[in-house]
């Protein structure tokens, strides 16, 4: 996959902060590794991708990103095993997505030999900042923005795009009190809810912090015309168990096309569990509720991995999900073979896995 | 409304780059004054707003604005009259919308006397960038974005509320080719839509291009449900003439609540002019245009102040607008009168004009 080939302008820093910072001890996201690539588009073209210290840029308050919000990302990790050898998981379909949400926000399409080589490169070079504790990884923050000065509702000229990483635990680890959504929407068909882009996380805060303020921890998102059907859950895709069959709303324009919801999918298939793509009404899960039938509710992620989840609101009404042993939980089942997949202790016959 | 015992610290540059600039020549936001005021946010409360040189910050690529796009912004004009006196319009109007927009995006209140002495102070400093070309002002941009740096998916910890300031042309002079955008949705109940939020902007840039690849400047956004109701123009609010009424759509969660816009239904009523606040269906549109009912189309916002559509572009319909001469024109008479109170020509019995 990688184009070796490729020759990679590499500054590096004189004295690494691993001397400061432990890998296998700090909180989510809050520490960025020595080094990020950047790499400018202007005029119509890229230059040359760089690798050099993290730290700050120049950019004055007229960034254009920072006005008209032409800014995406993406989410990765790499994974350390036994034998500290690296590896990233499916890093091609965060590619692909990058530029579908690269076209959408009408941001030019970033080369492979950039975004794959470049991450190739510097996920290489700072090695000793990805994790080895089991649970943990280095979480790869792929981003582009409008990079241009000036106050204008258009289409910027340039652009920046960046690749930084960070230790990264889990984001969440005790089952989740959710919150179905009635009021406030997330996407919108003919909408940017398939991107990710920066947008749509800063507008799902305020319902989120309202959810937080009645004593959720999440949202799930529901559809924008009627709130009748699950889309999303926070930043997460959804799955529900009834009985025994995993259902996942179909993605579409207002959801996300998400790597751990598309693995776990096919994960489930490979161990013949019953999963079903297809929209889950909030009506149908009440009456699952009601008969007995709602087994498990979990969101999943690059971020999180999986998430469960152990109370559901909607309305006035509270509903407590059964809190399965581990070794009847689809969830922990299908936790345990991507996170074996991911960190090369168990086989991985997808091809998932990619040896740095 | 300024509080005078307001002290602003203020570090002035050693040279105005007015030597180089015209303000009178200078395209719409691309040349921004000399200096910026700048006010950070941090642990719960507001630092002390700082007067400086317009210019870099130290932001690395991992600010949170870029990824999760907490971030508003407010446009406004200053104007100079014939005697080089210095006004704003109704900036009290605008402090509002932007804590309006502030608290959806779940991001702190700028308090007023950051807000509109920190204004004062600066417009007064940086005078002489006002234009003095009748049609020609100087644009000012507030704006505030989540300045903390790191990668998690939530709240900003920390802010950073700027203000700067442009000369300014008016955007379009020339009469616009719209479509009637039955595709793409700019906003949805529940959302973001009546906020001035970065994301907004980003995500009608697509739409806009792929309807400026088909012969038209601007589209006219629908409602979300069923593309069958106008709702803004581009980045403005829609006006629409039928016979002797105009009619613009009630401001909701989907429409901003444009400040042009309600000084143009005020000028219109004070004036004897009909003017309806109701839903316009495309519809009656077409049906207004069959009937030679449809008499003009037209955008509004600060930047653009009023925007003429010549053609209106409905799935493969292309429909004309007749060409009414200036005198015949509410577009022209609206505009003239607004302008006017704007650079003192006229009286404003309104008490929107605010000398600095």
């Amino acid at each position: 996959m990688f184009n070796k080939q490729y020759v990679m302008k590499i500054n590096k820093i004189d004295n690494s902060r691993l001397n400061k910072i432990d890998p296998n001890d700090s909180p989510f996201g809050a520490n960025i590794s020595d080094h990020m690539l950047i790499c400018d588009y202007e005029n119509g073209k890229w230059g040359e991708p760089v690798i050099m210290p993290y730290g700050s840029m120049n950019y004055s308050p007229a960034l254009m990103a920072l006005h008209y919000g032409q800014a995406i990302f993406e989410g990765m990790k790499a994974y350390k095993d036994k034998n500290n050898e690296v590896f990233l998981f499916r890093p091609e379909k965060n590619f692909e997505r990058f530029n579908e949400s690269a076209k959408r926000l009408a941001m030019p399409q970033v080369p492979k030999e950039i975004f794959i080589d470049g991450l190739y490169a510097l996920i290489d070079l700072d090695r000793d900042w990805i994790p080895t504790k089991p649970g943990i990884s280095l979480y790869i923050r792929p981003v582009m923005f409008a990079s241009e000065e000036m106050f204008s509702a258009r289409i910027s000229n340039k652009y920046t795009f960046a690749i930084m990483t960070s230790p990264a635990g889990n984001y969440y680890d005790k089952p989740l009190k959710i919150k179905i959504e009635d009021y406030y929407t997330r996407a919108v068909d003919g909408g940017v809810g398939f991107t990710k882009c920066a947008g749509n996380y800063g507008a799902s805060f305020y319902p989120t912090f309202l959810a937080n303020k009645e004593g959720f921890d999440q949202v799930i998102w529901t559809d924008s015309k009627n709130h009748a059907y699950f889309e999303e859950s926070g930043t997460m895709n959804v799955m529900v168990r009834i009985g025994n069959t995993i259902f996942t709303p179909p993605t579409s324009t207002t959801i996300l096309s998400g790597i751990t919801r598309d693995s776990l999918i096919n994960l489930a298939k490979y161990h013949n569990l019953d999963v079903k793509e297809e929209r889950i009404s909030v009506d149908n899960i009440v009456n699952a509720y009601q008969e007995g039938n709602l087994k498990e509710i979990f969101g999943c992620g690059t971020a999180v991995v999986i998430s469960r989840y152990s109370h559901l609101g909607y309305k006035d009404t509270l509903m407590e999900l059964p809190q399965l042993p581990d070794e009847e939980s689809y969830a922990v089942f299908l936790k345990k073979q991507l996170v074996g997949i991911q960190t090369n202790e168990i086989d991985d016959p997808f091809g998932w896995r990619y040896k740095i």
